[in-house]
């Protein structure tokens, strides 16, 4: 046998709850920990954008370790397949069941402890996001992962789609700030590898294999995440220029006169721009002139003094060098947050634009020009009236690549073509050496493209999760 | 079936080189591919520091990817085991052979691409750690890898133990490093996962999976690593302090003050100056007066101006607050080599000291001070006359705890009572939460510590070992 003829493990297909499992279940966690009640249950057999709809037999909600232990126990005995949720903001349906058992980690908040000396805080995968960055902030730390579903997403689903960001730039993917895990195996055993170690070199790094897979091999309970200097001071500028290629190299020599203290740098069209000035209520335009392309560059420093001098420095050089046409530094922290508004409403006024075809893909930095040209130029060949809208955070090389339908005809066209121009984007994104998923996941959206485009990769893959969940109960139907 | 109860994979051990087996690989390399010569092979077939014997009926010396492929499928199809060497510099025994085929990487040493504008490099297996930072310097860029057998080890091993050094605290362990890799399987098939990608969720990290894995589920071929820029300005001090507390004090208050400026926080005892002071021609002490402890603070800035102030400020302030006795900071680049020496050249002094039971763990930083309190109290119960120094990377955790025997009486000691003296120095590191291999792996040194004191993270690692190379033939013996 060899790595890429290993069977897949079998998909456990939703069955009803067998009787003796549902009171076994029900008897282990108490009253306060399931639910059958249609109400409570509606809001989380749906995902946020009412994308996906699902069903469960029962919603678990387990407030400790061996609770879920025992829940995943239960289950593996009976073969029966569950489906854990977090904050339930997947983009990609890795978190509505289809008839499976649904865990909820929701109860599970507690902030286990805060290592300031260690610069590490644990915490349960309940956590929501937001709450965690303000007690970071309240222990005078940063805790960098910074999205725009913060405010629900947890950090338990964070961890198990490996989820980016604005600041991926400088601090890394979700993966990058975990330093250690405790989570559920397939089988009910406690896996601790809660850990405040910043080196650790005793074999396969297994929380590198929770992180980002979805919930396929376990269910990630708690985690030990870094903590960063706050920033003394951060310099927010937007600026105007002609072309990607012109912010690729401005963004390369913003990196070197900065010595590496970007920390964001997310590129928008001008159509973009165009269309949250005309829906957000309170947008503004900070330049005067019209510009091709608008880049929101962040800056963070640990000292005060010099930091508005570095920020000044960087975009003279990059006037001098005809890359940014105009630009403007945030005076006070309003203006910053206002600077940032301008990109982070773009997905809300996208959609209230109608219906978008979206491609979450990330390329190389220095082929990310490249790149959009080339998807332009097919997306236009495919559908003549779509209008394709790059925008996101190109200082790590993912770029939201979504073509919008202005009209019913485009509408139209949109519907009937969706996976030839999807399918299309993609091969262009495999022709410059990029991912088909930058920073949402596979899920079920995209869980066939994987397997067409990385079939070695999905066979490693399988043989990993044949060994790991034989039974094949772990979020079923999700990534493989 | 359940995690924990997986079988383990078989181990093949090494028996005679089948005739056929040797003609096949012999003839798919060609006369340059191989060798047999036992003045070639002896500088293979033991470790540097002469710890390790070993055997072997041939050496390999693949030049490309598909030869790595062909000897690996060859060996998979014959069921014969194979150890894979870098630059042999493992302190483990990770890649000592003992009868195993052994197939080295030194013959790939291709420079693939060098990226600028993505700020990466995709280098082959074979390549000598520091002509990398050579070739990441000529392109005005920074990769910070940096540790004491740099100038032999290769960036193939280096990632397959995941290597620490010096730079851990700012740029993280080698898996931080490393963007894509490409790696034949124990089947013989090729993994092609080389990207300069920052984002890429599409599936499990298999590149995670087989950094640190010590080359027990493939050989790794080529690496994309990450650059970074090149600070422009660096500064390092010679710190004299009461205590460890005081040290890890001083610590948090540098990374706040310097803003996360801090790339190197090291540690050393009275005594290991003392040895480096009496052994190392050249050495000389910064300091007027004589402290318990030393430490060498490196900050680097991306900036020229404000570099030394920031310097200034963090040690005034940790005078004031009583943490720092005495400081030099360096004038010029030399003075700073010099202080750096001091710190480098303790393993060799110690080593001239004569035997030495050595230990290379990591604890919380935040635990550190009382760590070595309590290993010491333990030594001292076992081994009077024995000599703990714990010296090394304190800012990320890391300390090489050594005890050391000066004369013949603690020597006797400490060869009858070595496994009872370590196996209590790691049993004060697990009440500590911490890691009886930091950095250097676990090779054939620690697998049976490893086994008995993970066995559930152990359980896991064989699953996998056995999902992925069922014939067990990828560097038997070691790690599991």
């Amino acid at each position: 046998m060899t790595v890429t003829d290993t069977p897949a493990s079998p998909i456990v297909s939703a069955s009803p709850l067998p009787d003796r499992l549902a009171d076994q279940l029900k008897q282990a966690l108490g009253p306060k920990g399931w639910s059958q009640d249609t109400d409570e249950l509606a809001p989380h057999i749906t995902d946020w954008r009412g994308r996906y709809q699902g069903s469960t037999p029962i919603l678990l909600k387990p407030a400790t370790t061996e609770e879920v232990a025992t829940c995943v126990r239960l289950c593996h005995e009976a073969g029966v397949a569950i489906t854990p949720q977090g904050g339930n903001t997947s983009l990609c349906g890795a978190a509505t069941p289809q008839g499976e058992v649904l865990l909820t980690l929701k109860r599970m908040t507690a902030i286990r402890e805060v290592d300031i000396d260690n610069d590490s805080m644990t915490v349960e995968a309940g956590c929501v996001l937001e709450n965690l960055q303000t007690l970071a902030a309240d222990n005078g730390r940063l805790f960098p992962l910074s999205l725009g579903s913060q405010g629900s997403a947890m950090i338990g689903g964070l961890i198990s789609t490996n989820a980016g960001g604005v600041h991926v730039l400088r601090y890394g993917m979700t993966r990058e700030l975990v330093l250690g895990l405790e989570a559920v195996l397939p089988d009910g055993t406690v896996w601790s590898g809660l850990t405040g170690l910043r080196k650790d070199n005793t074999g396969y790094d297994l929380k590198q294999l929770l992180i980002g897979a979805e919930g396929t091999l376990g269910i990630i309970t708690a985690a030990t995440l870094k903590l960063f200097p706050r920033p003394a001071r951060m310099e927010v500028a937007f600026c105007g220029l002609r072309s990607v290629e012109d912010a690729v190299s401005f963004l390369g020599m913003a990196k070197q006169a900065s010595g590496g203290s970007v920390t964001a740098f997310e590129i928008m069209p001008a159509l973009a721009l165009e269309f949250v000035l005309s829906l957000i209520p309170g947008a503004r335009d900070p330049l005067a002139g019209k510009h091709a392309w608008y880049v929101v560059c962040e800056m963070s420093f640990g000292r005060t003094d010099g930091a508005r001098d570095t920020m000044e420095a960087a975009l003279a050089s990059a006037f001098d060098d005809d890359l940014v046409q105009d630009a403007a530094i945030a005076e006070n922290e309003s203006q910053a947050a206002d600077f940032w508004r301008l990109r982070e409403t773009i997905a809300e006024a996208e959609r209230s634009q109608g219906r978008a075809l979206k491609h979450d893909v990330s390329i190389p930095v220095s082929k990310m020009a490249a790149f959009i040209a080339a998807a332009d130029a097919r997306v236009a060949e495919l559908m003549p009236n779509g209008i394709p809208i790059a925008f996101g955070h190109v200082g790590d090389g993912n770029v939201h690549y979504n073509v919008i339908a202005l009209d019913d005809e485009a509408r139209h066209t949109m519907i009937e073509q969706a996976s030839t121009i999807s399918g299309a984007v993609y091969d262009t994104v495999d022709s410059f050496g990029g991912s088909i998923s930058a920073e949402h996941g596979i899920g079920v959206l995209k869980r066939a493209e994987l397997a067409g485009r990385k079939p070695v990769d999905v066979a490693v893959m399988r043989a990993i999760k044949t060994a790991l969940d034989p039974k094949g109960i772990m979020n079923p139907r999700v990534l493989l």
